[in-house]
């Protein structure tokens, strides 16, 4: 293990900038960067820190560089975009073994690669703390983005996937690592991979723009009940969720029991599942479900937008007020 | 003095994301930010940490919020365009002072209004050191942005105005600090400005841009030996620079010697004056000086671009190469 020169760092990330994307006028060595293309941008960026956003003791490097790139590559997912180009911002403390960043920038690379996008800058400075600050750029389709603001009473509310694996995933590690009582990890694979490694989901999100149907959306990172409470605010309504019809992974019943934490926990209350979360025009729910089997995609409805404030589930003993009891960054 | 809360910050950083600048579609509160304008984009983006890229027993919060976007914006200024969109990131220890926080904030918004450009995003994080991200987004005139590669042999070399002011100024405040040993700093605070309030040159990048006759542009962030060697390297040339040429503030002479240093240690080689360098189309010099005595600015000739490579200084006792003997962040 050796800690990292300014040099080899510099060499890595030109390596990780490579490829010449259309719309790229000028790549990094400038003063700034220049790009070009017709039509609006999306932007959106996120700073992560050591021991806060992630653990270094049970995340692999490789896999935290794809993580860092995908949660900024949801958010433009989340808005119906597709992704083009990427900033990278490394906080780097001096002694961080240099192998380490390697792999990172492997892992950000490959993640790149996968989504057509390309690293144009970023700042690479020391510090005390590893800091990690990604910023993707993205481009709606023809048909425009779409907001978290245009849900309206009736729309059904829909996820893209199960929700709960991410949060159960990241406290089966945090268990493992410091009390090594987990016998059979493996079974919960799908749980742990959804933590260290979640997918943003780019071309469902690109398959709801062209829909046409879809009228508010934004990806789950904060948990069902605070995202879905970010979606009723933003577009003034309540919303009323079926808690019988939330999808989750076979393995969380399993995983819920050995951490002592009920599904319900999990699903409605932890973060960092990238899944969508969107509504669909009154009255379209079947013609909605065509269009997405024909485009191979699953999706799951999970209530109804209704008058009033507030996100409220359904039981089997009643209703329950739920709104923004997610997980806070 | 009491530590920042969330909602505090929250409801701050929205007041500075005040406004609605023409060619901004969606502001702050969705997943991502949406900008539209026709042409392209620049974008640049710096990290600032604490003690490492400035001190905060000497830079008064304000200044630092308004330093942090002048450094970005600086490098929208040397390629000639003009900046409309702004991300601040932040990374926040739990114990900072909230009225730090606040100052630097106002500090923040009062150099975007200064520019008629608009914070639209960002994040905000917990972490054990205070570290600053900001990106800046701008375009280029009509007539294109420009590059740091496009001096040609026989084109005449200049700057915006006097070096080495930042440097001495960041000292003669260490000194301060340290040794309380320095009387009479009154007359020194055109140096010391410099350093803690530095003024990015958009109008005079602009009027460059328009002149037609530069060929090569960078802002001096990193010292003119080292700012100058890039422009060098970029454009495959060398460049000669007259030392009697290089302006300086005329309180630099004193300071020099207050410091035990010599004035030509400044102008060279110390960073962050964020003056703009730059390149003029051979024999066009009478006609840019023309030019911009018209838009009533200054420029100052302090050499020649010529074959080969490297950045050689010409002093009385003859010549001297000097390449990258600039600041390293």
């Amino acid at each position: 293990m050796s800690s990292w020169s300014e040099r080899s760092l510099i060499e890595n990330i030109s390596r990780v900038c490579s490829g010449s994307h259309k719309g790229l006028v000028k790549g990094i060595g400038d003063d700034c960067c220049e790009i070009s293309k017709q039509g609006s941008w999306l932007i959106s960026t996120d700073t992560l820190v050591d021991s806060i956003h992630f653990d270094r003791r049970w995340h692999p490097p490789a896999l935290l560089g794809r993580k860092s790139v995908a949660v900024n590559l949801s958010d433009i997912a989340a808005m119906g975009g597709r992704p083009y180009f990427v900033l990278l911002s490394l906080c780097l403390p001096v002694d961080l073994d240099g192998e380490w960043i390697n792999q990172f920038l492997d892992g950000a690379h490959e993640i790149l690669q996968e989504f057509d996008t390309q690293l144009i800058g970023g700042d690479t400075v020391k510090g005390k703390e590893l800091v990690i600050t990604v910023t993707v750029f993205g481009q709606p389709q023809q048909c425009g983005s779409i907001y978290r603001n245009g849900a309206s009473i009736g729309d059904s509310i829909w996820v893209s996937g199960v929700l709960g694996s991410a949060g159960a995933g990241l406290e089966l590690l945090a268990a493992e690592t410091k009390e090594r009582m987990l016998d059979g990890m493996s079974r919960y694979q799908a749980l742990i991979n959804a933590h260290l490694n979640p997918l943003p989901r780019i071309e469902y999100g690109l398959d709801l723009a062209q829909s046409k149907m879809v009228t508010a959306m934004q990806d789950i990172s904060d948990g069902l009940a605070t995202d879905m409470a970010h979606i009723c605010n933003a577009s003034r309504v309540g919303a009323s969720l079926e808690k019988n019809q939330i999808p989750f992974h076979s393995a969380l019943p399993a995983a819920a029991m050995l951490l002592n934490r009920s599904i319900e926990d999990f699903i409605l209350r932890s973060g960092e599942d990238y899944e969508l979360l969107f509504t669909v025009k009154k009255e379209c729910e079947k013609e909605f479900l065509r269009f997405m089997e024909e485009k191979g995609q699953t999706a799951h409805q999970i209530g109804m937008i209704r008058a009033g404030e507030g996100v409220f589930l359904q039981t089997e003993s009643g209703e329950e007020e739920i709104s923004f009891q997610g997980y806070e960054h």
